[in-house]
């Protein structure tokens, strides 16, 4: 199959290469539509992320669909033919953390895209069953490979316990950022705001996905005032952080989703006297059968996340566009 | 009746004031024991505690025993002549916080020894009768004064989730180290690793306080490794809460109790990538009721924690003391 | 002032009584609409719930709205002339339930139209301040008076734990069980069923508050398959709470909020192998802003609730007509 | 191998059948010790527990310990001669309960000794290799076994919320409610109440068990009073049941972990009142680490338990012992 491979930092090459071998359990995936991440652009261009290294050739793609082709000894040969959208993780089952509900911080877990698990820049991936999300056939193959980031908002929004009610602060209006923001109104939230120094995302941010949006630069205490139930950063800024935490009431939550520094300065001082409870997003565990409800149902609209389109044979262009062009939302590669 | 009054920075006199007058719902509290605590050395020392500043004269001391000697006129004339434990803090009772049952954020609160409310390094202090709770007559007064930081150890162990099985890391072997290390056992904690510098402390802290003590200088590797359940602060050190952030497992929790620098370096990606939970105590809330019973079953060994006495006329030495002696525990005031 | 008084069983009489007499920290509030309610209509025709006894005459009615027209010692004069919500509950403030935030559960709870204090078919009703919630002016009154029972379904959907996703089934169409089925939508609930044998409730219930009706006498199965994440029972009728307890998923929750029998005949061996949560709902605790907001914003069209309005002199007929008419939905008193 | 083999209601056979086939993530075991438990005597007097039936010969026995002497394809070899406690279920892996952490509601679950899946009352038996815990050489079999009640003890406290200062109160003081008690009190409770019509039991019981004892006969009201944080039913008998939900505080917890009737009369005008959140125990999920370390430092002295000990030829008497002995508390079968 035609796959497109991360050879070595910066260099991408579209390559002949084995269609993967299914285990037992597996099925293969004619890949239609994967979303480019920046976890994907940040190993093309650095090489790593943290203590992940890519270090022998590497298929980057991890928010993908398509449809399933063929499957393992112990799946039902019925799935065959289905449309699903790929959960891109395989948990080993027999940790404590599986064992908890907490699979997402399994200690063996292969993910796509993280070497040396290769992911779905490609023509076919393969995936554990029950990995393999059916998805109505009123949804398009591109929303189909964005279930991936709305799951992110979704455990987010769990983690940042939204309810009814809540009002939210939201740090950066990119395609996680727009996806909270939105998720976190069908969690019942009365006001989402959303910060972004870039006019065109607070534009594209108030048709549908949040209720309000502030620059944080020329407004600063818009943002910070007044306080709010719970803040996301989906920025990944530090100074952005800070301001956010500066924002969260007494009681309330911070919620780090944004990709960014290895340390932050942070002012434990307030966290303390306003018992903030401050965590992180890792992945997601059981999102997928909500988010395909809440895209299929239109209550979020991910077709209109996807501002670009590329080709397997131009992926390293998708990589490249992503991570400069700042009216560039979502882009996706269409195998 | 005379008081121990901090008339400007780093000066305490010995004064006559007037006894408090009751509102309708107090009692009067003949005070017979009063912990020093590291807050009232810092007012004393620094003259604010953030942006908590002593503007007038204050009467420090919040963590005090009595008995009543006087009562309001919506309190039952029965309750004079019990001995008390203070709870130093007058709710508003009517604020979101205070009917969420998080009182101890109230949004108008007054508390004992924040300026401008009075503390008990005094004769007599005043206290809403539902916040002098009875202790039994085998309890000490010293031991009754001590139910305050067993308070704050009760409430930072409900937040660090400490149940039966948890394994823990406290950072610090002062008197609230000492008092997390044991309340943590009773939550059912089976190992409660205790890091200090001080070889006193450690020895101190292994009389059945913790289970096991690390000097996190010489042996940093035995501080973080294996990784803990919970990581509790209490020792207010930058570099101590970044090295136990580094100690805690997948989903597990970070409290922060000492108190020390605005600011913190944190390791926010290694907070997201573990999903780590931080948070921090403030007071307490609901915890008087479980801290005398733990104190009076023998469950909790209070008067050990008294290395050292002074008079109400030796509160500057008490304070001094208090923040220059390595092998000072805990001081008490006896008016 | 004119008061409609319950002067013994099944026997209402409109008399001239004295305006309440205001404590300290009370405003008394003129009343435009109450709403009546089947604990008004239950103490009217048995002179008892459980062991309340009606023993002297009550002034009954406790969805109030209207207006302050004075203001105790200790509250600001700027509060008179305000339009309000009335929380028709004083608790004790000081018992262990209040201070951990569970008021409604207060020992010493002092409750509108609960013998012996007097409720709100009246001129007028006095209430402490904090209990005393300001509407916007764009709230007609009885929608102020009806933020009472959407307060009850706001704490049901709070302990039915229902969020982004939930699959809901609700026994009985009556205004609670109407307004747990939109209440739950708002919580992100994405499947409602709603179960009542009178055909005009369903079409009712299909007007905007639930996504589907079943007729539990001629579609039994329909109520109970497939599984859902939540039951609540509105109906307080046995049969119907032991059929929604049937229908419930392993580890879903059941939630009752209707009143009826003292004791019912429950599964607890399918309780048990599914391990099913149940619990009940009395009253609640910090739901006026959230329900005033819902109801000011149009999520929850309160307005529409109300079929048939009542004078003063005439309270008697609307606790009757309330029992009867199977086509009434909400009864209002306008005073 | 030889097994007992139930053939028909209340017949056992000691039958020559073969040794379990190993699945490639599996141990076999050699059966060192297996407790006797109510389910098994129910299975063997009734044929049936619920809608669970024996419809061909089965091997009955689930609390079962013993020695690894096979291993699976992709089970590490040095596993082999480890001595293990077996959590004796199978579940699916895939399901929603599964990936959510409740594996006990897994819906494809294969458990031991239920209908068809044989259990432990043999000389081996098969289980995935993460169900086999390691057990430290210094526990004996017959506790190893014993990790298996304990276990639902462990469940149960979670379930009841306990943790420090906790009254609970424990209908039936046979094995499960003896071990919840002593667990009950690990997870910090400082009072529980064992209820008991047997006084030898309710001796048995105050020998390092329960905090105190009465008899639900003679002194119902010390049954019930004063109020409880939490009740544990764990004898399944409808009048206890009863009586331990009336003995409940408002907010409280009940949890049902006792075998009996489908269905139970319960006051569920006082749930509501109250508040009070009644649950069941369906075996567990995430236990055995616990279990184990509780056993094997001496916290629980599952040893204790142990009253009578029979053969495999035997297992017969011991199944119609367990049912009618008073002064039994837990008999072993040892293979």
């Amino acid at each position: 199959m035609k796959a497109s491979v991360l050879v070595s930092m910066q260099k991408i090459e579209l390559r002949e290469v084995e269609i993967p071998r299914l285990a037992a359990d597996e099925v293969l995936v004619r890949i239609s539509a994967v979303g480019v991440c920046g976890s994907d652009t940040h190993f093309y261009a650095e090489g790593h992320i943290g203590d992940m290294v890519v270090r022998e050739s590497l298929i980057l793609g991890h928010e993908a669909a398509g449809c399933i082709v063929d499957a393992g000894r112990e799946v039902p040969r019925e799935r065959i033919g289905q449309r699903v959208s790929i959960e891109p993780q395989r948990p080993c089952r027999t940790c404590v953390y599986c064992k908890r509900g907490q699979y997402n911080l399994c200690i063996d877990m292969r993910f796509y895209a993280a070497p040396p698990v290769d992911g779905a820049f490609a023509e076919y991936a393969s995936i554990p069953a029950d990995f393999a999300h059916p998805v109505p056939d009123t949804m398009s193959d591109e929303a189909s490979a964005l279930i991936e980031p709305l799951s992110v908002a979704i455990a987010t929004c769990r983690k940042a316990r939204i309810t009814a009610g809540s009002r939210v602060l939201v740090a950066g209006a990119g395609p996680i950022g727009l996806l909270v923001s939105r998720v976190a109104r069908i969690f019942g939230a009365t006001e989402v705001i959303v910060s972004d120094p870039s006019e065109y995302r607070r534009r594209f941010a108030l048709n549908g996905w949040a209720t309000a949006a502030n620059d944080p630069i020329t407004e600063p205490s818009a943002v910070t005032s007044p306080l709010v139930d719970a803040f996301v950063d989906a920025s990944g800024a530090p100074t952005a952080i800070n301001q956010g935490v500066h924002a969260v009431r007494p009681g309330g939550k911070v919620v780090l989703v944004g990709m960014g520094a290895e340390e932050v300065e942070l002012p434990v001082s307030l966290i303390q006297n306003r018992e903030i409870e401050l965590t992180g997003v890792f992945r997601y565990t059981d999102t997928w059968p909500l988010a395909i409800e809440l895209a299929a149902s239109g209550s979020v609209a991910l077709d209109q996340l996807v501002t670009h389109r590329f080709g397997l044979d131009d992926v390293e262009a998708a990589l490249k566009h992503a991570g400069r062009n700042p009216e560039a939302v979502k882009s996706v590669v269409i195998p």
